[in-house]
C-alpha cells in the first residue's frame, strides 16, 4: 500500500537511521548473466537489490527511463507493488522529471500516482506553478522539484544571475518552499556535486527534504554533502546512489563476480555508514539498527 | 519508416501547404461511444483522426502522457508505425518534454527514437546543454526545446529578467539556436498565447522551426500568432491544435454527434485555411491543395 510520503520519509529516517536512497536504474545491457536472459530480468534484478538493501535505506527511487526504453512498464508496476507489499513504510520515488501544462500534467500525475502507485514523483519546474498543481492535488503524495541538478550543464540555466545576485536555482528554491508548498508536500532535487549551492538551498528552505543525487558514481563528496545539506537534527536528506550500489558486484573488467545482491548490500551498508559518520545527530546511534519485518512494524534487528 | 525530421518538415510545409500540427491527446474518458469499449480504443480513435486529417497537416504530435496513464504504450507504438507506413513523409513529434542527465537522457532518447520511432521529441532545457546531447546525437532526429510555454504559469521562471533586460526564455532561445544547434536539428516550443514573445523569439532564432501550442482550445489568436511567428517566406511554424480538432464532433453537452472523424477533418481544414489566410506567402496558393497518396508521393488532389 502506498504511504503518506512526508510522514513515511520522516519515520524511516529515524527508525532506519538512514539518509540513503537507492536509485533503481536497471540497464538491460549490464545485468548479471544469471538474470540477463530471463523474461522479467529487470524486475528480478531490482527485486534482489531491494530485498538486499531495504533495511539500509530511507527510500527507493526507480528511474522510469530505464524501464520505458525497453518496454518494461509492467515490470516497473510490479516492482513498486513489491516494495509496498514486502517493505511497507519505505517510500518509493518515481524519478520521471515530468513537466507539462494542466490537462496533460494531470495525466502524468495519474501515471505516477495512479498507475505506478509511487509515493512521490520528480517534476521539472520550468513550466511554472500551474504546471505543478495537478501533482500537488494528490493528497499524501510528494512532489520533488528540480532545483540545482548534479550535472555540470545544470549551470547553463540554473546558475543564471537574476540581476540582483540571486540565481535561478535560488529563485526556484524560494518559490517551491514558499507559495508552491501550500500543501506541505514539496521537496527539491539538489546535486551533491555542488556543496556550496546545496548549503545555499538549505539556508533558503528550512527543513524541506532534499533529494540529492551525485554521490557514488557521479563523485560527490559525502562529508561535504552531509555537512552542507543536513538539517539541525541531522536529517532532511535523501542521498541517492544508483550505479555504485546496483553494479557493486561488477569488476573493473565489467564482469560480475559472486553474489551481486550481497555486493550491493555491502556497498549500501558502507555508504549508509559513511553518511551517518558525518551527521550532526543520529537518531539511532549506539543502537543496533532496526529492521522492517514483513508486517510493516519496526523491530530491533 | 522514420524520416529526417528537418527535411521532412520543410517538404511537407511546401507540398501540403499547411502549418497545422494535429496533437494526438486521446483522453480515454472522452472517446466516442462507438469506440469506447474496444480494446484498442485509443489507437483506433487516433488512427481515424490521422486518416481524416493527414493531407491537411505538417506534422502529428502524440502526447505520451495520454497513452502512459492508461497503459497504452503498445497502442502509441502502433499509431506511430501506422503514420509512418500509411502517411509517409509526415513527421511525428513525440511530445514527452523529457529532461535528465546524460546516461538517463540516453535512455529517454532510446525510448523516443528507438522504441517509438518518433522523428522528433520535445525536451525540457532546465538541466542544460549536456542533458540534451544524447538526443542531439541521433542523426536526423529533431529536438524541440521548451522556450516560452503557452500556460500562464510559464512566466514564473521563463519571464524572469536576467538583469540586463534579457528574459530567461530569450536566453534559452539564444542558447538553443546557437551552440546547442551544432547539428542543425533543434527547434523550440513557443506558445501562441503570447504573440509578442513569439515575435521576440522569431527575431532571435532566424528560420528555426517553432512548435506553437495554444491555438484552438487554449484560445491563442491565429492571425496574431502567424504574424508574429512566421518566417519571411510564410513558413517556420508548426501550429498545434489538439482538443479543438480531436473533439470537434462533441456537442456543447459533451455528447458526440455524427461522424467524429469528419468533424475533426472539418475543424482541421478550417484551421488550416484560417492559418493560410494569414501567411505572408503561400507556396501552393491558387492551386488546388495537393494530397498524399498511400505510396507517399504527392499528387494533385
Amino acid at each position: 500500500m502506498a504511504v503518506d510520503f512526508m510522514n513515511a520519509l520522516r519515520a524511516v529516517w529515524r527508525e532506519c537511521d538512514s539518509l540513503l536512497c537507492v536509485g533503481l536504474d536497471p540497464d538491460p545491457s549490464r545485468l548479471p548473466p544469471l538474470l540477463a536472459d530471463k523474461p522479467q530480468a529487470v524486475f528480478e534484478f531490482c527485486r534482489s537489490i531491494v530485498d538486499a538493501t531495504a533495511d539500509l535505506v530511507c527510500a527507493f527511487k526507480p528511474q522510469i527511463a530505464y524501464f520505458a526504453a525497453c518496454r518494461a512498464e509492467a515490470q516497473l508496476e510490479a516492482l513498486i507493488e513489491y516494495i509496498h507489499v514486502q517493505h511497507p513504510g519505505i517510500p518509493v520515488i518515481l524519478d520521471a522529471k515530468r513537466g507539462d501544462i494542466g490537462s496533460t500534467a494531470g495525466r502524468y500525475a495519474e501515471e505516477a500516482f495512479g498507475r505506478y502507485q509511487a509515493d512521490a514523483v520528480t517534476v521539472n519546474p520550468y513550466m511554472g506553478r500551474d504546471s505543478v498543481e495537478p501533482y500537488l492535488a494528490w493528497e499524501g503524495k510528494g512532489v520533488i522539484l528540480l532545483c540545482r541538478t548534479s550535472n555540470s550543464g545544470g549551470a547553463d540555466l540554473q546558475n543564471l544571475d537574476l540581476g540582483d545576485g540571486e540565481k535561478l536555482y535560488e529563485r526556484v528554491a524560494r518559490l517551491v518552499s514558499g507559495s508552491w508548498n501550500a500543501n506541505g508536500n514539496c521537496a527539491l532535487v539538489v546535486g551533491a556535486t555542488f556543496p556550496d549551492e546545496l548549503a545555499r538551498v538549505r539556508s533558503l528552505v528550512g527543513d524541506m527534504p532534499l533529494l540529492v543525487p551525485g554521490i557514488g558514481a557521479q563523485g560527490g563528496d559525502i562529508a561535504a554533502t552531509v555537512s552542507a545539506g543536513q538539517t539541525k537534527d541531522g536529517l532532511g536528506l535523501m542521498l541517492n546512489s544508483s550505479r555504485a550500489i546496483l553494479y557493486a558486484g561488477e569488476g573493473e573488467d565489467k564482469r560480475w563476480n559472486g553474489d551481486f545482491a550481497a555486493a550491493a548490500r555491502q556497498a549500501a551498508s558502507d555508504t549508509c555508514a559513511a553518511i551517518n559518520a558525518c551527521r550532526a545527530y543520529r537518531s539511532c546511534s549506539g543502537k543496533k539498527k532496526p529492521v522492517f519485518d514483513r508486517g510493516g512494524a519496526i523491530r530491533g534487528g
